[in-house]
């Protein structure tokens, strides 16, 4: 239950449709996720979060598989259903292997707690 | 001012000697960061956080260089400005260039905020 | 299923009867947010939150809708769906427009991604 | 001690100085935050980040003194040492009196708590 | 839905099986939780975080109880619905009590509050 | 530098030194901490902090060590360096040994990394 609901392609106006054209073309699919269709309530909020997404998120300094990794990182630190759910279930199509899933939280859960040590023992800045 | 003080080599026992000794020769380095120093004042958690850490951080289904970007990504995200400092400052040893840190900081900042319209605009999981 | 299930009206002791008839009055209302009967089965926590929560979230230095929009920036931030949807479900009776929520869910993104920005890239407290 | 330095005006390069020109020239001051001087290190998320936090911030549905009281909220929640101390610093130069902190202050505190009472209890969505 | 499903016991190989008996035997229950199912996708994994979570709440300088009620805090605190469930559910049968359930509540969320005051007024550190 | 500076005994309402009186009384000691002192520029802030704190530390279903270290576990998990300091500092004035402190840090450490497996792993509630 979306706070503003879902904008489907065929209820949204141009600049939100020109968004989803994109996003389906970079994506090689006709669907759109539904964190598209809830941004699209706010057409210049959808804009401005897919470009810098899609820019970002594209190959650069780093890959795309390392970046997608990262970002999973972060949904699983704080704590986004959502996010984990979409970004893990579309690993495959990237080329993240089980396996690297597994070290992937395996590697999170321990600088969770590795942070937490760093925090109650107070170390130094050195 | 670690809650209970940092354990220097010549102070430790035969145990948390045997810890340092496997970090300065797994690291190629006679120092030791006083993460390992402040553990030590339970031997049994600094042996346990430390086979684990070597354990996970070596090269497994991921390589090293990436596992070190989402041990980062954890820090910057959960804020422990100690793991933050010793990990970038050794990100160079192992081949993390400075335009890599880059693109590492942006992509957190992007899920972070990512994860917040995830939240914000209750998208369903679909 | 909270916790110890909710308490309903006709099943409160008179503790409880006073916090939830007080409930009603100020706002206005015959429901009862779960939030309030889950915590109604410990009758001292319930009626300190909710004492505490109408003072601080009535008209002080700060208006109403401020503080309104306040509570759903920390409940976005720290990841609370319930939190998140009662709260933007009764926004419009307090005044605050679609507008107003889609300027704070994107304020709310950027803050919490400059937040670690900030964090990454260690800035020196001036 | 930023992870890249601080990127002062002299030693900046033109795509840094424009943007560090606009930062004054909003600002009404000389002084650039170490923020800015930091994120300089990578011009491109420096300009990224000016313009959208420049924009967002502006008033809009929401008026600039709630943006920054969200922005604050929003710092304080996650433990943002720097963001607390510049954002409270220049509070008053934008209208934000002690009394409007304090009050901040006690609302983030409360909906800290509350959040954490509808995790604990697990209350329901409706 | 799990990321990579459940493994009941008997689809698990023999290294998952020696795990699934010990929390049996150590549980005195035959169930299973999901959270050793979905682990058990990859044993070691499964087998680390059993015997470091069986070690570390077994009794010691605390004992059990209080490490429960640790635990929960930190689920609490960090918002994970599902191991709140479970913690809470299993109270009970370690001897905990509803009233003590309702002061941890307590504490967690004064606790969380505290903190962001000093986060807030920037209490220094003395 | 506290954000409204720290408010001496000498320098205060009798409001304030009402509760300053309280605090020492409690405590049995003539120092009153910074977060104290800086509460004390709100004083109806500090009034209800300490308060609250006061009756919800003390004694009741839980004994007061117990209640000691869910209030460090929280802000361990947090990442709050005055909570941590302070608390970790007076911890052996109310009976908690290094071996409880010790303990405590594994445990929270422990359960953190859990609770992101748990997120990771998207743990259906049974």
């Amino acid at each position: 239950m979306a706070t503003f609901g879902l904008v489907e392609y065929n209820d949204a106006g141009p600049e939100v449709r020109a968004v989803y054209d994109d996003i389906r073309a970079t994506g090689k699919t006709d669907s759109i996720n539904n964190f598209w269709k809830a941004l699209a309530s706010d057409p210049a909020l959808l804009k401005r979060t897919w470009e810098e997404t899609k820019r970002l998120m594209g190959p650069g300094a780093l890959d795309e598989v390392t970046k997608e990794l990262i970002y999973i990182a972060v949904s699983v630190t704080t704590g986004c259903p959502y996010c984990i759910k979409v970004h893990t279930a579309s690993a495959g199509k990237k080329g993240i292997t089980d396996a690297m899933l597994h070290e992937l939280m395996s590697v999170v859960a321990l600088a969770n707690a590795n942070v937490r040590l760093a925090n109650g023992y107070q170390i130094d800045v050195e």
